[in-house]
């Protein structure tokens, strides 16, 4: 079976070397090297943790808070996805702006909330124990800053573009799965995130978040990372997406309907 | 690009500083102060845990725990979501109550039926070991009952905004997340709520779990924290979601139906 | 805000104390009951190994094994759904039977179906290690027949009540939960009470499962328990299901389009 | 009620041994087969480790990487699903080229991006750590080659019966649970994968993943398990659906659609 048959059959008459072959290659490449970057990153850190006997990042402790991270983020998309897009994240905002999909004066304010909102609430949080001190980034002993920065980037990529193929999807996919997970899909690419990047350095991919407990703590060593590092990671998530992965359909319907969620 | 812009482009004649972007600015800051209070009381605890050393309330047990209580509201909600609207829960009672969506007289009814169920079901698990006690509220010795109050208030507030969101989301949403994964996120937010809470009080979020298990193990201490602080938290959550949250498309409609789900 | 102003409102003439809000108060009383009975015993058997240092049977192992077998039946019911209906169980079986959605001839058919596809599983499994043996159900030592028995009974029939809801769901409800999640919530209440039941007996909920593992095995131990519990479970679940929770949306229709599902 | 009351009831007039029966009557079997294989084999592992003392592979860490793997899944066939069909994994376009669904061309496309997109991703984190060896597929000592290699063969199968449930499912299911959870169920299918194989060997069931790992770790021992397995796990899956399991209602209407996702 080739390809032309193939498509003759489906009624398609694209030529066989055309875009959507392109963007489809380019998918599977990237794809599978998010996939290897970050299972392969839990199993060295796992690993190493079992060899050097290292009890205290215990495996379980990382479990439960990023199911934390993640199970937040998940029922907070819910609740606040048609209140305000549910951004809650400076790296989430930096991508829509550059997406053209929110305003400059939005974008100011709404990480100006995200700000003051995550203070507040690691404040909060910090009344709850008489050791007020935790929570805060910090990288981890055997990891540099430029390791960090990268995992940073790559982690916060992989969630900014998950909420693009969410923004994107209602308009032209066949599976109809993009509306009714977005939530779910979101807080689980947190929680993911959280698995690799705890043992790196606590895990930020959310300036807003990293801020908050720098505050709270008074710990603002190797800060710049925690902010360029998602920001970075945001903006590139969408070069790319705009660039090679946003659906094709959706470009042709942009001008009838521009902004696919109420942001 | 500035907002005038994007409202032209998207059809939509809004002033810049209207009530929308104010809800909007609102949900950011209120959604980033939930997240951090959730995540980073919860990594509090966790590095407490690991720096002293304590074992006698293990991560895992606390996991599995709140699996448990997570899962089982997924499943009765998915179940009992046609039948009675599934509150299951007097703090969820009195927010519908408050928010007009059920009468006075099935308030107090459910009520009864929460307490008498809930106390039916303790006591059924009571039988199924020698020892006979376990599962009541009780606050952590390094907790004051002010602090588990508030933190009773603030995931029980958590909760009631995701089941008004729930209720409210069928009529404005664009990608039809909420209909779908109603019990699923219901669900979430409360093993959320329990990764919280149970190194501090127990985890009540529940009136009436609390008094079922204060029933069947006879402990009464600090019985006001887990009637008040849920029903405090609930009466908050309708507050807030009348006032500043719901969406204006239902507003609108309001008058047309009612009544978003059947309770 | 009285019912009848409510109702009023909502254009519903139906009087104040009639089967709707019966129904909804025997839903709140028998949610509540299995929600207390489920996590209370979760939570005592937890209390009891972390008080007794008991370390063979690790929270983390039963967080596991309940996994295997939750995601299991969600990846199975979502691929066998259309195929045969996904009963997979005797428990479920028995359950349509007596609910009248199959016939006498399909239910024996299917038995023997499970138990042999049931055993040939558990047979293969019993030849990737030396070690031939495990995975068979027994009463743990501290626990009764009688109390495994009622165990049984209880999370089957939370199981199969879940099934009702997932094939009835569809035609009366307004949130549209049902569909989606159907193969989901089945997977996750199996989740739930192998959580509830391998401290007990192993967990059954499911006699050709039991039945299986016994012949590989060659242990007999109890076995009536792992057959009687969850039948019983099951049938009780149709029965309630039946005369108190059946949506009467569904009741009316019944002529017009009397099965559900394809079973 | 004999079959061919029921089948009057609703209006079929099909013979009671008929194709449908048969196939149903196999998926039970199949089902109860697949489902029993996984269960009874992460139990009998974990009870060995049990009884073994063995932490080197703790409980934890095996939960941790497979959710890794699972979630990833999971994010990724969400993002990708549009833009490549998100097949990440040879073992998938294998069963989908056997199926027809796309061409020797692509098909050859894709191994090669799927191949150097993993390599990248490994490559890339193992410049996260002094240790730069990890992650890569051994067999345990325990277990023999053949014997991995059965268990590639059984968890890729269910692996791609899943997808294939997921690309039929539109057509012709009622209850719609096909389309909304298609990234989710995959992701889970993965997931449970990883619990029944990486105390075995790692856990491939997609070659790509071996062979990243195998070059950046240098390590090429029973190198070929991790590609006949999981490739001929994937053919048998696609065989199985097509002969089988493959809905009549998608049959019939093969003509008129003969593509259920743009692959």
């Amino acid at each position: 079976t080739s390809e032309a048959q193939i498509r003759q059959e489906n009624g398609t008459t694209e030529p066989f070397v055309g875009y959507r072959l392109f963007r489809s290659v380019c998918g599977e490449f990237l794809g599978c090297m998010l996939f290897l970057f970050m299972v392969i990153t839990v199993a060295r850190f796992s690993d190493d943790r079992t060899q050097e006997g290292i009890t205290t990042e215990a495996t379980a402790n990382i479990l439960m808070i990023s199911a934390a991270f993640g199970l937040s983020i998940f029922v907070l998309v819910y609740i606040f996805a048609d209140v305000s897009g549910a951004h809650l994240n400076p790296a989430v905002s930096i991508g829509l702006l550059v997406g053209k999909r929110i305003s400059v004066e939005r974008f100011f304010l709404y990480v100006i909330a995200q700000m003051a909102g995550a203070t507040a609430g690691a404040g909060i949080a910090s009344t709850f124990l008489s050791s007020t001190r935790g929570g805060y980034n910090a990288l981890a002993d055997t990891v540099s800053a430029a390791d960090a920065f990268g995992a940073e980037v790559l982690c916060t990529f992989l969630l900014v573009v998950t909420v693009f193929a969410a923004c994107d999807g209602e308009l032209g996919r066949k599976n109809a799965h993009t509306g009714p997970l977005l939530p779910l899909v979101i807080g689980m690419a947190v929680l993911l995130a959280h698995l690799v990047l705890i043992p790196i350095d606590g895990a930020s991919i959310n300036p807003a978040r990293s801020f908050a407990t720098a505050v709270t703590n008074n710990e603002w060593g190797d800060h710049w990372v925690f902010w360029v590092g998602p920001l970075l990671g945001g903006v590139l998530a969408t070069v790319t997406w705009e660039a090679i992965l946003r659906p094709d359909q959706v470009i042709e319907q942009e001008k009838k309907v521009p902004q696919a969620i109420s942001v």
